[in-house]
């Protein structure tokens, strides 16, 4: 089977005369941001923009490593390119454009890791100094900066986010609706290998005795999925023994939260849902991964709750 | 002569809905944000909207107390709404739309004075901190907000700003391109009453001596506009003059700064172009002005200048 190739455009100017006929005949456009360095885990995404807009609408691919959401020493220069190849999974995907830019054009006033010459930059709010924002304090404002100048060269109705990123999915889909976008932020469901590792560009940096345990994220979070119906507590220790047989792992943080990151009620009364997140280091490497979860209420208090309606009843 | 009446929107949906054909049709659209209170200085921002678009495309002008700019205890209840006054002058100067929404229609979140719920904003960057910065430090977040929100319902090709808020210009300007927003900022002429006061909404507020007072800021500038030619001392000597013959007026500053805010060369070598800007409170009325001049070279600076050219010819 072969596939038409995408369009590439490489400036605002050729990808507004990509999208003109898509603008005239009010086709929707929907938008996959990627730093490149493709994989299924893309793949699928653009799958989802092609649900959201139909044969009728166009899929447009962005590839740009923001210099930005890198702090000085995190791995902007090492951070795999794969021109080529990105371009074959687009076109096997049937991508209609491909928006590659420079960073002379996204960043007219120059950038460079986790500083920009640029004056008007995008606040994140109290959210981004937390879980990713501990370790990474200045990574949200450079992602939803690249995100609202992405958004503003794209013009996109809608944008597929992956869920692996979750904190990225909830921050970009506040900016989206606080800054009046338009864009509706579509979360896409993570793509796993067979043993359960979230597929990630940063995937590959790791040796195979790194791969072999790198796949304690996702048990982790499975087994706290799995133990949350007996309640917050059972959920956090079913996490807590499997983290205590991992081995070469530095554990950054393991948080429960609501879906939108908020805190969790300090009693869970009722079905809650919620997400747990955790990152973790395997040498040089930090991963992320999350899922969501339904805590259930705890025997006690559910004991509690019905001997409280038995003795109303009486 | 009578003019069609503008389509007043209310909501987003209304607003797009209003100006889907000139979406089809391709029709440029020009835009005038306002707090509505008009007066000839808006009209002629209203003007310079449809010279940009001519009478194939669209004018929107937006009427929005943006709460988030002022500060509590700023004028922001006493701030007048004349909304049917406006509508007319709106009619008289052939706008197509009139967007007038609510603050639950701009910050779903919720809003109150120079706070808001939603949690990502536009952050400004250094010099929302200078000038009118000093004494209204939150003020250019909320104005920033407040604009990309607006440019994101509006979605125009061109904005149309007065000169008379000289740095909310220069910062719409910066934030527009810093975005990538698409939208072409145009800065117009400040209209003067004929005693040379700027047209302001805020001139109401002012009592009859206060009135005949105000004349004095302009009178400021345009001393120093004069005497610009025989450099920046003589300017701010110029400009200082006219202050100590003021009476009334509690001055908060008065600067020359580059057409851009940022500061003026030590030395003035060259001719250069500059900005003037002042503002001072009238009893608890703030007014602001500004005025562009050329700085010429120093009289002793261009005199050490011909004869060390005279001397390198010898």
């Amino acid at each position: 089977m072969t596939h038409p190739t995408p369009a590439l455009a490489r400036s605002r100017a050729e990808l507004t005369s990509l999208l003109a006929d898509a603008r005239r005949d009010g086709a929707r456009v929907a938008y996959v941001p990627t730093m490149g360095a493709l994989h299924e885990g893309h793949a699928s995404l653009v799958r989802e923009a092609r649900a959201q807009v139909g044969d009728a609408g166009r899929v447009v691919v962005s590839i740009f490593v923001n210099p930005l959401q890198f702090a000085p020493g995190e791995d902007l220069d090492r951070y795999p390119r794969t021109l080529d190849a990105d371009l074959e999974i687009c076109a096997a995907e049937g991508v209609d454009v491909v928006f590659a830019p420079d960073a002379d054009e996204v960043y007219p006033g120059g950038v460079r890791a986790g500083e920009t010459d640029e004056t008007v930059t995008v606040d994140p709010g109290p959210l981004a100094a937390e879980l990713e924002g501990v370790s990474r304090p200045t990574h949200f404002r450079g992602v939803l900066t690249v995100v609202a100048k992405l958004f503003g060269l794209v013009r996109p109705d809608v944008a597929v986010f992956g869920q692996k990123d979750y904190q990225q999915l909830v921050l970009v889909r506040q900016m989206a609706e606080n800054l009046c976008t338009g864009v509706e932020v579509v979360g896409a469901e993570t793509v796993r290998e067979p043993d359960g590792l979230a597929l990630s560009s940063r995937n590959r940096y790791l040796d195979p005795e790194q791969r072999r345990r790198a796949a304690m994220l996702s048990q982790t979070l499975r087994a706290a999925q799995e133990a949350a119906r007996y309640g917050l507590d059972v959920a956090v220790e079913a996490a807590r023994a499997e983290l205590r047989q991992a081995h070469g792992v530095d554990l950054d943080y393991l948080e429960f939260r609501r879906p939108d990151l908020s805190p969790l009620p300090a009693e869970i009364t009722e079905e809650t849902e919620a997400r747990v997140l955790i990152a973790a280091r395997l040498g040089t490497t930090r991963l992320i991964d999350n899922l969501p979860l339904v805590l259930g209420v705890p025997r006690h208090l559910a004991r509690a709750a019905a001997s409280a309606a038995t003795e109303g009843d009486s």
